[in-house]
């Protein structure tokens, strides 16, 4: 693997190319994106060289798109274009049904590798890049056939993948975006809400509140260019989480003053707890 | 002030004894707790002296109740007859309109002034205590009339209360109470709500999830022994804010697919953002 190129050279892509370069890649890394953006990649060294779309897909051994997900499937068809046969193209769209189903259609079998790093900050943008972002974190693969994962192309991207530190999870692309509808999508839309419905209200006004109103609406920050995609791609998955999520507040408010309540908090706390037990 | 008794020596209360300290208060800190807690205090140099409820009610200048709600009101008819006149007694109970009312019934005017400082941490008890717990942030007292605050031992408490960095705020009972209903009791239950939708669902079982659903999760890692109290003496507030949340939610499922969904996240998005602003 001797050139890799970018396309979307944001917290996500940049995080990639500097994690890749710590990990030992000593080739060439391309940067597709605005002028701006690049400009700031280069001046941070995130990236070589900046390369418009298709110079950068022909010249690529691995193609890394970290767009957000409609600008993703729109660059697909002009990718497949330039690709070389060799070369894996793969993504990092936090949805995977509708890119997965996109990229069968331009690209051959083999050629294209769904992904996804479970792995953020609140900040966005190349200078929020940091090579240890994917470190211990899961990456999701989405292959098309049991086969693909042997592959050349696939192997060297799954080793890069163990060397930059994340821990790769083989899933169905429908059975990711159901799970992450739940473990990540209806996390974004509870704080969302809770900001929303605070934002009306009289009581924030007198700034009597503590640390945990803080976190409870960090995500809240969260912007709409990158959240709409999600939501216009996962609509079905997001819809039934939400549904269970109003079902179980209402439970909690139905069981208000019963005993039940505690065996609801003691649920809760218990999985929450084990969330945050090693593996 | 020469003594201070601590009515229960936990994250609070050993926190304003430390900061106590911090701040210069030369005089003697007395420790009411359980036996294990004050030896740990003791050991901690939190307090300088363990005591049983009525000497410490008869030697402190400043009386300081932070065991939970329910114990603090239970505590309050042994202070009201061993303490002295000059003597100051304050709480720093997460709900005040219970409290207050009980401690109208017990105390004479001007001897007991309800409190809240709206500071915490995931951590419970003296080992998680640290002087630099109120360091600006709001210390809500609830005044049974406007000249409370002008006696000599509300005075005195007030100016500890700045030396220790925490900005004092002077609320009704009532509206703090329906203040915190919305600002840190609805948190608490979307947090332990969402932890207990999830805890029934095979998709967290895999493992893939960011670090949001970390974030979503903490304050669901709390104990039901402090929030029980809360529920029970803040009952309609919170019912009223978590029926406002239920109706957000549907809102914005109602709206998921039309572009009003971007107004509400630039909505939501903007409050957070204000809520981080300095004042």
């Amino acid at each position: 693997m001797k050139t890799v190129a970018i396309f979307g050279v944001g917290l996500i892509g940049g995080s990639f190319a500097l994690a890749l370069r710590k990990a030992g890649f000593s080739g060439k890394i391309l940067g597709v994106s605005s002028p701006e953006t690049t400009e700031r990649a280069l001046d941070l060294k995130v990236i070589d060289e900046a390369a418009a779309p298709g110079e950068a897909a022909h010249a690529a051994d691995l193609i890394y798109l970290s767009q957000p997900i409609l600008q993703i499937i729109d660059s697909l068809p002009q990718i497949a274009a330039a690709v070389r046969p060799g070369t894996l193209v793969t993504d990092a769209g936090s949805t995977k049904s509708e890119i997965v189903q996109h990229a069968a259609v331009v690209f051959k079998p083999n050629q294209f590798l769904g992904g996804h790093p479970m792995a953020g900050r609140e900040r966005r943008g190349v200078d929020a890049a940091e090579a240890d972002l994917f470190l211990g974190r899961p990456y999701v693969l989405t292959p098309h056939s049991i086969t693909q994962l042997e592959q050349p192309n696939a192997q060297q991207f799954q080793e890069w993948l163990v060397k930059i530190g994340a821990v790769p999870i083989v899933l169905d692309p429908a059975e990711h975006d159901r799970i992450v509808a739940f473990t990540s999508h209806l996390p974004q839309l509870a704080s969302t809400a809770l900001a929303a419905v605070l934002s009306g209200r009289p009581e924030p006004k007198s700034r009597v509140f503590g640390p945990a109103l803080l976190d409870s609406t960090r995500l809240a920050l969260s912007s709409f260019d990158i959240w709409g995609d999600i939501f216009t791609t996962n609509r079905a998955p997001i819809l039934d989480a939400l549904t269970s999520y109003i079902a179980q507040l209402e439970q909690l408010r139905d069981r208000f003053e019963t005993t039940a309540l505690r065996d609801e908090f003691d649920r809760a706390a218990n999985f929450a707890a084990s969330l945050r037990e090693p593996q």
